[in-house]
Protein backbone atom coordinates (compact mmCIF):
# COMPACT_ATOMS: atom_id res chain seq x y z
CA UNK A 1 0.00 0.00 0.00
CA UNK A 2 1.86 2.87 -1.37
CA UNK A 3 1.52 6.51 -1.30
CA UNK A 4 2.21 8.13 -3.82
CA UNK A 5 2.05 12.09 -2.96
CA UNK A 6 0.55 14.76 -4.70
CA UNK A 7 0.80 13.90 -8.30
CA UNK A 8 4.55 14.74 -9.47
CA UNK A 9 6.46 11.89 -9.90
CA UNK A 10 9.57 13.22 -7.25
CA UNK A 11 7.38 13.06 -4.37
CA UNK A 12 6.84 10.29 -4.28
CA UNK A 13 9.07 8.56 -1.50
CA UNK A 14 12.01 6.77 -2.47
CA UNK A 15 10.67 3.30 -0.57
CA UNK A 16 7.33 3.64 -3.18
CA UNK A 17 9.33 4.45 -5.99
CA UNK A 18 11.24 0.97 -5.01
CA UNK A 19 7.77 -1.09 -4.50
CA UNK A 20 5.79 0.10 -7.87
CA UNK A 21 9.43 -0.92 -9.49
CA UNK A 22 9.33 -4.32 -7.96
CA UNK A 23 5.44 -4.89 -8.40
CA UNK A 24 4.01 -7.77 -10.94
CA UNK A 25 0.43 -5.53 -10.62
CA UNK A 26 0.01 -1.90 -9.85
CA UNK A 27 -3.49 -1.39 -8.86
CA UNK A 28 -3.99 2.40 -9.21
CA UNK A 29 -6.50 5.37 -9.89
CA UNK A 30 -6.69 8.79 -10.89
CA UNK A 31 -4.84 10.91 -8.99
CA UNK A 32 -1.82 8.91 -8.23
CA UNK A 33 1.48 10.03 -9.91
CA UNK A 34 0.55 8.31 -13.15
CA UNK A 35 4.11 8.91 -15.22
CA UNK A 36 5.79 6.27 -12.49
CA UNK A 37 3.99 4.09 -14.35
CA UNK A 38 5.72 5.06 -17.91
CA UNK A 39 8.96 3.20 -16.41
CA UNK A 40 7.44 0.14 -15.65
CA UNK A 41 9.05 -3.93 -16.08
CA UNK A 42 7.86 -5.15 -19.55
CA UNK A 43 4.74 -7.24 -18.51
CA UNK A 44 3.68 -5.40 -15.12
CA UNK A 45 -0.32 -5.56 -15.41
CA UNK A 46 -1.68 -1.90 -14.35
CA UNK A 47 -5.39 -2.00 -13.72
CA UNK A 48 -6.80 1.34 -13.20
CA UNK A 49 -9.95 1.57 -10.81
CA UNK A 50 -10.21 5.18 -10.65
CA UNK A 51 -12.98 4.50 -13.87
CA UNK A 52 -13.98 1.65 -15.60
CA UNK A 53 -12.90 1.86 -19.47
CA UNK A 54 -14.80 4.31 -21.30
CA UNK A 55 -15.48 6.97 -18.10
CA UNK A 56 -17.83 5.01 -16.75
CA UNK A 57 -18.56 4.99 -12.99
CA UNK A 58 -15.72 4.36 -10.05
CA UNK A 59 -15.19 1.11 -9.71
CA UNK A 60 -16.82 -0.26 -6.63
CA UNK A 61 -14.52 -0.43 -3.12
CA UNK A 62 -16.06 -4.51 -2.92
CA UNK A 63 -14.18 -5.06 -6.74
CA UNK A 64 -11.31 -2.90 -5.32
CA UNK A 65 -10.68 -5.29 -2.35
CA UNK A 66 -11.54 -8.50 -4.76
CA UNK A 67 -8.70 -7.31 -6.87
CA UNK A 68 -6.07 -6.66 -4.38
CA UNK A 69 -6.99 -10.38 -2.71
CA UNK A 70 -7.08 -12.08 -6.14
CA UNK A 71 -3.95 -11.11 -7.38
CA UNK A 72 -2.18 -11.48 -4.24
CA UNK A 73 -3.66 -14.85 -3.83
CA UNK A 74 -2.15 -15.88 -6.89
CA UNK A 75 1.20 -15.39 -5.81
CA UNK A 76 1.88 -11.64 -7.21
CA UNK A 77 3.24 -8.96 -6.15
CA UNK A 78 1.13 -6.22 -6.00
CA UNK A 79 1.28 -2.36 -5.32
CA UNK A 80 -1.48 -0.60 -4.80
CA UNK A 81 -0.87 2.74 -5.92
CA UNK A 82 -3.14 6.01 -4.18
CA UNK A 83 -2.47 9.76 -4.51
CA UNK A 84 -1.57 11.33 -1.51
CA UNK A 85 -1.53 8.95 1.66
CA UNK A 86 -3.21 6.00 1.41
CA UNK A 87 -5.30 6.95 5.04
CA UNK A 88 -5.86 10.45 4.32
CA UNK A 89 -9.44 9.37 2.70
CA UNK A 90 -8.10 6.92 0.40
CA UNK A 91 -10.22 4.41 1.78
CA UNK A 92 -7.06 2.75 2.30
CA UNK A 93 -8.15 1.30 5.84
CA UNK A 94 -10.55 -0.33 4.05
CA UNK A 95 -8.16 -1.87 1.47
CA UNK A 96 -5.77 -2.99 4.22
CA UNK A 97 -8.68 -4.72 6.14
CA UNK A 98 -9.99 -7.30 2.99
CA UNK A 99 -6.39 -8.17 2.84
CA UNK A 100 -5.97 -8.45 6.39
CA UNK A 101 -8.86 -10.65 6.67
CA UNK A 102 -8.40 -13.02 4.12
CA UNK A 103 -4.49 -13.63 5.51
CA UNK A 104 -2.60 -11.28 3.06
CA UNK A 105 -0.11 -9.19 4.33
CA UNK A 106 0.09 -5.78 4.10
CA UNK A 107 3.40 -3.41 4.45
CA UNK A 108 2.45 0.17 4.30
CA UNK A 109 4.52 2.92 2.83
CA UNK A 110 2.99 6.23 3.52
CA UNK A 111 3.26 9.00 1.26
CA UNK A 112 2.73 12.86 1.16
CA UNK A 113 -0.33 14.11 1.63
CA UNK A 114 -1.89 16.70 -0.44
CA UNK A 115 -3.49 18.10 2.59
CA UNK A 116 -0.23 19.53 3.72
CA UNK A 117 1.61 19.66 0.30
CA UNK A 118 -0.90 21.07 -1.96
CA UNK A 119 -0.67 24.24 0.28
CA UNK A 120 3.38 24.34 0.79
CA UNK A 121 3.67 24.49 -3.42
CA UNK A 122 1.30 27.37 -3.47
CA UNK A 123 3.46 28.88 -0.94
CA UNK A 124 1.26 28.86 2.30
CA UNK A 125 2.53 26.67 5.24
CA UNK A 126 0.14 25.01 7.42
CA UNK A 127 1.23 25.40 11.01
CA UNK A 128 3.16 28.71 11.23
CA UNK A 129 4.30 29.37 15.05
CA UNK A 130 2.36 33.23 14.60
CA UNK A 131 -0.75 32.00 13.68
CA UNK A 132 -1.52 28.42 14.78
CA UNK A 133 -0.82 25.14 16.88
CA UNK A 134 -2.70 23.19 14.63
CA UNK A 135 -4.93 22.20 11.62
CA UNK A 136 -8.01 20.38 10.96
CA UNK A 137 -8.07 17.61 7.36
CA UNK A 138 -11.54 17.39 6.65
CA UNK A 139 -13.59 15.82 3.53
CA UNK A 140 -15.57 18.35 2.47
CA UNK A 141 -17.67 15.63 0.61
CA UNK A 142 -20.79 15.97 2.04
CA UNK A 143 -21.99 20.06 3.53
CA UNK A 144 -22.65 20.71 6.42
CA UNK A 145 -25.85 20.37 7.47
CA UNK A 146 -26.13 17.46 5.46
CA UNK A 147 -27.68 14.24 7.66
CA UNK A 148 -24.67 12.38 6.49
CA UNK A 149 -22.02 15.19 7.42
CA UNK A 150 -20.27 13.73 11.14
CA UNK A 151 -18.34 16.87 11.44
CA UNK A 152 -18.96 19.80 13.69
CA UNK A 153 -18.18 22.80 11.55
CA UNK A 154 -18.91 25.20 13.93
CA UNK A 155 -16.46 23.75 16.68
CA UNK A 156 -13.81 23.95 14.30
CA UNK A 157 -14.75 27.14 13.43
CA UNK A 158 -13.64 27.97 17.52
CA UNK A 159 -11.05 25.23 17.50
CA UNK A 160 -7.75 27.66 16.72
CA UNK A 161 -7.19 25.55 14.11
CA UNK A 162 -6.43 25.92 10.34
CA UNK A 163 -9.42 24.21 7.90
CA UNK A 164 -7.73 22.17 5.23
CA UNK A 165 -10.52 21.50 3.19
CA UNK A 166 -10.51 18.50 0.60
CA UNK A 167 -13.22 17.52 -2.07
CA UNK A 168 -15.07 21.02 -1.53
CA UNK A 169 -15.22 22.73 -4.35
CA UNK A 170 -18.91 21.57 -4.34
CA UNK A 171 -19.76 22.47 -1.03
CA UNK A 172 -17.59 25.44 0.05
CA UNK A 173 -20.10 27.58 0.08
CA UNK A 174 -21.71 26.04 2.77
CA UNK A 175 -18.99 25.03 4.51
CA UNK A 176 -17.69 29.10 4.42
CA UNK A 177 -21.24 29.86 5.61
CA UNK A 178 -21.52 27.50 8.62
CA UNK A 179 -18.14 29.05 9.78
CA UNK A 180 -18.90 32.54 9.72
CA UNK A 181 -21.90 31.72 11.30
CA UNK A 182 -20.09 29.94 13.89
CA UNK A 183 -18.41 33.01 14.63
CA UNK A 184 -15.35 32.82 12.89
CA UNK A 185 -14.37 36.33 11.26
CA UNK A 186 -15.21 36.15 8.06
CA UNK A 187 -12.12 37.94 6.77
CA UNK A 188 -9.97 35.44 7.36
CA UNK A 189 -7.35 34.45 4.95
CA UNK A 190 -8.27 31.66 2.80
CA UNK A 191 -6.63 30.09 -0.41
CA UNK A 192 -8.19 27.58 -3.09
CA UNK A 193 -5.24 25.70 -4.73
CA UNK A 194 -6.40 23.58 -7.80
CA UNK A 195 -3.80 20.97 -9.59
CA UNK A 196 -1.40 20.88 -6.89
CA UNK A 197 2.09 20.44 -8.01
CA UNK A 198 1.18 19.72 -11.40
CA UNK A 199 2.22 22.48 -13.99
CA UNK A 200 -1.61 23.76 -14.31
CA UNK A 201 -1.62 24.73 -10.51
CA UNK A 202 -3.13 27.80 -9.69
CA UNK A 203 -4.42 29.66 -6.36
CA UNK A 204 -7.37 32.15 -5.78
CA UNK A 205 -7.20 34.23 -2.71
CA UNK A 206 -9.87 35.24 -0.55
CA UNK A 207 -11.50 35.19 2.89
CA UNK A 208 -13.86 32.99 4.70
CA UNK A 209 -16.78 34.63 3.40
CA UNK A 210 -15.66 35.02 -0.03
CA UNK A 211 -13.73 31.92 -1.46
CA UNK A 212 -16.15 30.03 -2.25
CA UNK A 213 -17.72 33.01 -4.80
CA UNK A 214 -13.97 33.87 -5.99
CA UNK A 215 -13.22 29.32 -6.47
CA UNK A 216 -16.16 29.05 -8.93
CA UNK A 217 -15.94 32.37 -10.57
CA UNK A 218 -12.33 30.86 -11.34
CA UNK A 219 -13.86 28.20 -12.91
CA UNK A 220 -11.82 25.71 -10.68
CA UNK A 221 -12.87 22.29 -10.84
CA UNK A 222 -11.81 18.73 -8.77
CA UNK A 223 -9.10 18.62 -7.27
CA UNK A 224 -8.67 21.05 -5.18
CA UNK A 225 -7.65 22.00 -1.73
CA UNK A 226 -8.80 25.14 0.39
CA UNK A 227 -6.88 26.46 3.47
CA UNK A 228 -8.90 28.55 5.94
CA UNK A 229 -7.07 30.10 8.60
CA UNK A 230 -4.34 33.20 9.11
CA UNK A 231 -1.28 30.80 7.54
CA UNK A 232 -3.87 31.25 4.27
CA UNK A 233 -2.62 34.32 3.98
CA UNK A 234 1.49 33.77 4.31
CA UNK A 235 3.73 35.68 1.82
CA UNK A 236 6.78 34.37 2.22
CA UNK A 237 8.08 37.55 0.48
CA UNK A 238 6.30 40.04 2.63
CA UNK B 1 13.79 23.47 2.29
CA UNK B 2 13.48 19.54 2.01
CA UNK B 3 10.65 17.44 4.20
CA UNK B 4 12.87 14.22 5.17
CA UNK B 5 9.77 12.36 6.48
CA UNK B 6 9.51 10.59 9.49
CA UNK B 7 13.04 9.40 10.15
CA UNK B 8 13.55 6.16 7.70
CA UNK B 9 15.27 7.02 4.79
CA UNK B 10 13.22 5.19 2.69
CA UNK B 11 10.64 7.93 3.77
CA UNK B 12 12.35 11.07 1.99
CA UNK B 13 11.04 11.76 -1.19
CA UNK B 14 13.02 11.02 -4.52
CA UNK B 15 13.34 14.47 -5.44
CA UNK B 16 14.25 15.12 -1.54
CA UNK B 17 16.75 12.50 -1.83
CA UNK B 18 18.03 14.04 -5.01
CA UNK B 19 18.45 17.52 -3.12
CA UNK B 20 20.70 15.98 -0.45
CA UNK B 21 23.02 14.73 -2.78
CA UNK B 22 23.39 18.31 -4.24
CA UNK B 23 23.71 19.74 -1.83
CA UNK B 24 27.02 21.68 -0.72
CA UNK B 25 25.62 22.52 3.03
CA UNK B 26 23.17 20.95 4.71
CA UNK B 27 21.34 22.09 7.37
CA UNK B 28 19.72 19.49 9.37
CA UNK B 29 18.27 18.54 12.78
CA UNK B 30 17.67 15.50 15.45
CA UNK B 31 14.84 14.14 13.82
CA UNK B 32 15.51 14.42 10.28
CA UNK B 33 16.41 10.81 8.18
CA UNK B 34 20.29 11.11 9.56
CA UNK B 35 21.44 8.15 7.31
CA UNK B 36 21.08 9.98 4.57
CA UNK B 37 24.25 12.14 5.61
CA UNK B 38 26.40 9.30 5.35
CA UNK B 39 26.13 8.80 1.49
CA UNK B 40 27.18 12.68 0.78
CA UNK B 41 29.80 13.86 -1.39
CA UNK B 42 32.92 14.38 0.03
CA UNK B 43 34.03 18.05 1.34
CA UNK B 44 29.42 18.83 1.82
CA UNK B 45 29.41 20.80 5.07
CA UNK B 46 26.93 19.13 7.64
CA UNK B 47 25.64 21.37 10.14
CA UNK B 48 23.48 20.30 13.64
CA UNK B 49 21.22 22.61 14.30
CA UNK B 50 18.93 20.65 16.72
CA UNK B 51 22.05 21.33 19.47
CA UNK B 52 25.34 23.03 20.06
CA UNK B 53 27.89 20.84 20.44
CA UNK B 54 28.01 18.91 23.89
CA UNK B 55 24.50 18.76 24.20
CA UNK B 56 24.05 22.15 25.00
CA UNK B 57 21.03 24.32 24.22
CA UNK B 58 18.68 24.14 20.99
CA UNK B 59 20.30 26.85 18.05
CA UNK B 60 18.04 29.64 18.55
CA UNK B 61 15.57 30.45 15.21
CA UNK B 62 17.56 33.66 14.78
CA UNK B 63 20.78 31.86 14.68
CA UNK B 64 19.56 29.12 12.24
CA UNK B 65 18.01 31.57 9.61
CA UNK B 66 21.47 33.92 9.47
CA UNK B 67 23.04 30.19 8.43
CA UNK B 68 20.67 29.75 6.00
CA UNK B 69 21.02 32.97 4.69
CA UNK B 70 25.06 32.69 5.09
CA UNK B 71 25.61 30.06 3.28
CA UNK B 72 23.21 30.73 0.37
CA UNK B 73 24.28 34.93 0.09
CA UNK B 74 27.75 32.64 -0.30
CA UNK B 75 26.84 30.46 -3.69
CA UNK B 76 26.32 27.59 -1.45
CA UNK B 77 23.30 25.50 -2.71
CA UNK B 78 22.06 24.67 0.96
CA UNK B 79 19.64 21.84 1.85
CA UNK B 80 17.35 22.90 5.03
CA UNK B 81 16.66 19.23 6.02
CA UNK B 82 13.96 18.57 8.40
CA UNK B 83 12.28 15.92 9.74
CA UNK B 84 8.63 15.11 8.67
CA UNK B 85 7.07 18.03 6.77
CA UNK B 86 8.80 21.09 6.80
CA UNK B 87 5.39 22.93 7.72
CA UNK B 88 3.82 20.66 10.16
CA UNK B 89 5.31 22.29 13.35
CA UNK B 90 8.94 22.74 11.85
CA UNK B 91 9.11 26.34 11.71
CA UNK B 92 10.21 26.19 7.88
CA UNK B 93 7.68 28.94 7.13
CA UNK B 94 9.71 30.98 9.68
CA UNK B 95 13.21 30.10 7.62
CA UNK B 96 11.53 30.98 4.17
CA UNK B 97 10.48 33.73 5.01
CA UNK B 98 13.64 34.97 6.81
CA UNK B 99 15.17 33.78 2.99
CA UNK B 100 12.57 35.29 1.14
CA UNK B 101 13.36 38.46 2.99
CA UNK B 102 17.24 38.57 1.98
CA UNK B 103 15.95 37.97 -1.86
CA UNK B 104 17.06 34.34 -1.60
CA UNK B 105 15.11 32.07 -3.80
CA UNK B 106 13.52 28.87 -1.54
CA UNK B 107 12.46 25.30 -3.43
CA UNK B 108 10.06 23.57 -0.95
CA UNK B 109 10.21 20.03 -1.15
CA UNK B 110 6.81 18.47 1.13
CA UNK B 111 7.84 15.69 3.12
CA UNK B 112 6.19 12.46 4.62
CA UNK B 113 4.54 13.89 8.06
CA UNK B 114 5.28 12.04 11.00
CA UNK B 115 1.49 12.66 11.84
CA UNK B 116 0.13 11.14 9.51
CA UNK B 117 3.00 8.39 9.07
CA UNK B 118 3.62 7.65 12.56
CA UNK B 119 0.23 6.31 13.42
CA UNK B 120 0.09 3.97 9.97
CA UNK B 121 3.53 2.09 10.55
CA UNK B 122 1.49 1.65 13.93
CA UNK B 123 -1.58 0.32 12.20
CA UNK B 124 -3.75 3.40 12.91
CA UNK B 125 -5.36 5.15 9.54
CA UNK B 126 -6.20 8.89 10.68
CA UNK B 127 -8.80 8.65 8.80
CA UNK B 128 -11.61 5.57 7.99
CA UNK B 129 -14.93 6.03 6.39
CA UNK B 130 -16.47 4.23 8.92
CA UNK B 131 -15.24 6.37 11.68
CA UNK B 132 -14.96 9.96 11.00
CA UNK B 133 -14.96 12.72 7.91
CA UNK B 134 -11.30 14.70 9.38
CA UNK B 135 -8.67 14.60 11.74
CA UNK B 136 -6.74 17.67 13.84
CA UNK B 137 -3.06 17.74 13.95
CA UNK B 138 -2.26 19.80 17.33
CA UNK B 139 0.90 20.66 18.99
CA UNK B 140 0.79 19.46 22.31
CA UNK B 141 3.87 21.56 24.04
CA UNK B 142 1.68 23.50 25.68
CA UNK B 143 -1.35 22.25 27.80
CA UNK B 144 -4.73 23.51 27.68
CA UNK B 145 -5.50 26.14 29.98
CA UNK B 146 -2.03 27.29 29.62
CA UNK B 147 -2.67 31.22 28.90
CA UNK B 148 0.11 30.68 25.44
CA UNK B 149 -2.28 27.56 24.42
CA UNK B 150 -4.54 29.15 21.44
CA UNK B 151 -6.17 25.88 20.97
CA UNK B 152 -9.70 25.22 22.00
CA UNK B 153 -9.95 21.76 23.10
CA UNK B 154 -13.34 21.19 24.17
CA UNK B 155 -14.31 22.20 20.85
CA UNK B 156 -12.21 19.67 19.17
CA UNK B 157 -13.77 17.07 21.34
CA UNK B 158 -17.03 18.41 19.59
CA UNK B 159 -15.02 18.49 16.11
CA UNK B 160 -15.83 14.85 14.91
CA UNK B 161 -12.49 14.37 13.82
CA UNK B 162 -9.59 12.28 15.28
CA UNK B 163 -7.12 14.42 17.46
CA UNK B 164 -3.42 13.96 16.52
CA UNK B 165 -1.04 14.99 19.05
CA UNK B 166 2.84 15.96 18.46
CA UNK B 167 4.86 17.21 21.42
CA UNK B 168 2.21 15.48 23.90
CA UNK B 169 3.96 13.68 26.08
CA UNK B 170 4.20 16.29 28.80
CA UNK B 171 0.59 17.63 28.49
CA UNK B 172 -0.95 14.31 27.81
CA UNK B 173 -2.90 14.04 30.97
CA UNK B 174 -4.31 17.69 30.95
CA UNK B 175 -5.25 17.11 27.43
CA UNK B 176 -7.34 14.17 27.81
CA UNK B 177 -8.91 15.38 30.77
CA UNK B 178 -9.64 18.60 28.99
CA UNK B 179 -10.98 16.53 25.75
CA UNK B 180 -13.02 14.33 28.85
CA UNK B 181 -14.45 17.15 30.56
CA UNK B 182 -15.48 18.77 27.08
CA UNK B 183 -17.96 15.66 26.73
CA UNK B 184 -15.68 13.43 24.91
CA UNK B 185 -16.91 9.96 25.66
CA UNK B 186 -14.16 8.83 28.11
CA UNK B 187 -13.93 5.24 26.27
CA UNK B 188 -12.66 6.76 22.88
CA UNK B 189 -9.85 4.88 21.85
CA UNK B 190 -6.37 6.66 21.84
CA UNK B 191 -2.79 5.11 21.25
CA UNK B 192 0.44 6.25 21.95
CA UNK B 193 3.68 5.33 18.83
CA UNK B 194 6.91 6.33 20.21
CA UNK B 195 9.71 6.33 17.89
CA UNK B 196 7.48 5.79 14.81
CA UNK B 197 9.16 4.61 11.82
CA UNK B 198 12.38 3.41 13.41
CA UNK B 199 13.33 -0.13 14.76
CA UNK B 200 12.73 1.12 17.95
CA UNK B 201 8.98 1.38 17.21
CA UNK B 202 6.67 0.55 20.22
CA UNK B 203 2.92 1.41 20.56
CA UNK B 204 0.92 1.70 24.13
CA UNK B 205 -3.00 1.40 23.65
CA UNK B 206 -5.99 3.16 25.90
CA UNK B 207 -8.64 5.20 26.24
CA UNK B 208 -9.16 8.83 26.33
CA UNK B 209 -9.34 8.72 29.92
CA UNK B 210 -5.97 6.45 30.50
CA UNK B 211 -3.48 7.14 27.70
CA UNK B 212 -1.56 9.60 29.63
CA UNK B 213 -0.94 7.45 32.66
CA UNK B 214 -0.30 4.37 30.58
CA UNK B 215 2.13 6.12 28.19
CA UNK B 216 3.33 7.60 31.15
CA UNK B 217 3.98 4.04 33.00
CA UNK B 218 5.17 3.01 29.91
CA UNK B 219 8.35 4.84 30.09
CA UNK B 220 7.53 6.59 27.00
CA UNK B 221 9.50 10.00 25.92
CA UNK B 222 9.68 11.80 23.49
CA UNK B 223 9.37 11.93 20.27
CA UNK B 224 6.01 10.07 20.31
CA UNK B 225 2.46 10.79 18.84
CA UNK B 226 -0.64 10.07 20.36
CA UNK B 227 -3.88 9.61 18.26
CA UNK B 228 -7.08 10.05 19.95
CA UNK B 229 -10.51 8.78 18.28
CA UNK B 230 -12.35 5.79 17.05
CA UNK B 231 -9.57 5.35 14.35
CA UNK B 232 -7.06 4.24 17.28
CA UNK B 233 -8.97 1.05 17.67
CA UNK B 234 -8.48 0.14 14.74
CA UNK B 235 -7.18 -3.42 13.74
CA UNK B 236 -6.56 -4.62 10.39
CA UNK B 237 -6.68 -7.87 11.27
CA UNK B 238 -9.69 -8.03 12.96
Amino acid sequence: MVGGGPGDPGLITVAGAAAVRWADVVVTDRLAPLALLDDLRPGVLVVDVSKVPGGGPTTGQDEINRLLVDHARAGRRVVRLKGGDPFVFGRGAEEWQACAEQGIAVRVIPGVTSAVAVPALAGIPVTHRDANQGFTVVSGHVPPGDPRCRLDYAALARSGTALVVLMGVGTLAAIGRALVDAGMDPSTPAVTVADGGLPAQRSVHGTASTIAGLTAAAGIRPPAITVIGAVAGFRPTA
